[in-house]
């Protein structure tokens, strides 16, 4: 893993933290329903987090893509199953997408190093 | 199946063949690569279709949830599973999506019809 | 209360019973998370639901939009207040709020009959 | 021109007019705002109608589409340009767009009706 | 203040100042439209600049929720009620607002400094 | 051409460059299709050019309004064209637009040099 990936792992930890000691009964309920969602269910963990990373991706959130992309890898999706994944997004959400690809192509090179 | 999805189904079809008939080069390609983008790949077909689903429900289109749920029973996925996808595009979505969901489940349900 | 109004309420209620059916802990968490984040707080309610009408005004849900009037009545804003508001979303979302701000005023009057 | 688009012209217009009755300043500039942007400047008024149109498609609002439609045909503009335009905002805005594609070709035929 | 706001302040005011140069007569009228929806009328601006903030947050613009966050601070909110305000936009807009929602929360604690 | 602009650039032609190295028909496809949408057809590809900007602008998409900035001002759009066709975006997308007009507005600045 490289800077740009472990910046902003860091700002994230640090930031959700922070959000923590804020004890908002909402965030905190939301965060744990967000974190539950990804669990294997009816549909399993892996597929779960290409769902996430789909989504993330038409929504065009960088921060999003970055996260699921390092939860995709860990559950053992390969580059060309998550290249095929954002051929999807790319598709549904047209060529607004195309510089969340080059960020999202460029964050699982970074993150096989 | 029942009245609302059979009306989609009916206009959706008599509207691409006027598509069809407009021919204009990048319209028709563009319809091309759509259906191609859900063949089977580095991932399967069947795993291509819930992205698809996922995608139109954060993005917030009756329409293309219909079809993609369409697609997704045909290509055997459960409502069990159906149901655990769309819990996953309503937690990055929002409540905002809930009117979606309350429709896709409405599919579900005359689909099974 | 008017035939448009009474309509959707009763999908409304029917679909969320349904959804309910379903038994999907994480879609009845988020129901539940929703609900609890209009009640009274470091914010009051009636504050709450006004922030929840303008930010269904601007992601342009219609469905939400009504929801959001009808709890913006019975929480005690005026006709004032609320075009107040959606003149908020207007300027912050753009002319493509304007048929959303049509349902709206519409909406208001029919609730308000 | 045939029923769909009469009625919502007349729905239109009625709800304008309702508008303009609640006398809230805001609501009435940005109105004016509105009419004004796609008056010839710079640019002309022709070419802005058909900026107003991809806008209103990439966006994914019938109701804008169809009133753009309506002011590019008057305008001038083709049918074929019409697609044309309307090929540059399903490149953009990706399938999500193609029920919205339906809805304006629909409409461009109703319309020379 | 810190930095990152001080920085994001200055290049506001610096292109604002070059987009009043341009001087564009629709352009001159929104930032006017604009300023003048935030001023006292049926709502008090200060609950309007809420308004603006979760506008802001659910539309997912950063450089919008550090102005509207300074605005409601200068207002007299206070820390919690932002909170509340922003659990709101998080409920409706879903996990996708959460790198927001960072943002917001180091913004508001940059701010207090 | 200034520094950001230059920097971006690179970063385009690198990253589009890898992509292209992952050899995926469906993003290459994807690829030409978008290309080919801005050449002349029923309208010339300096009307489409200007169509992709706005599209750009209400979308919110700092890379493709950078992109179609520059492609804007080789076709031959004047600077007061472009703000024009900007001032669309602006009232079609809202305030939530501004932060990306200061950015247009500087980009051309900046590609005037």
């Amino acid at each position: 893993m490289t800077n740009r990936l472990e910046e902003f792992s860091a700002y994230r930890s640090r930031m959700n933290e922070r959000i923590g000691q804020i004890d908002h009964l909402g965030l905190k309920r939301f965060f744990n329903l967000d974190s539950a969602a990804y669990r294997d269910g009816a549909l399993d963990g892996k597929t779960k987090e290409l769902l996430g990373l789909v989504a993330s991706a038409v929504l065009r959130c960088n921060d999003c893509i970055d996260y699921h992309i390092l939860q995709c890898i860990q559950a053992g999706w390969s580059d060309e199953q998550l290249y095929d994944a954002l051929n999807v997004a790319l598709v549904v959400g047209g060529s607004i997408v195309i510089p969340h690809l080059r960020h999202a192509v460029e964050t699982i090179d970074l993150a096989r190093r």
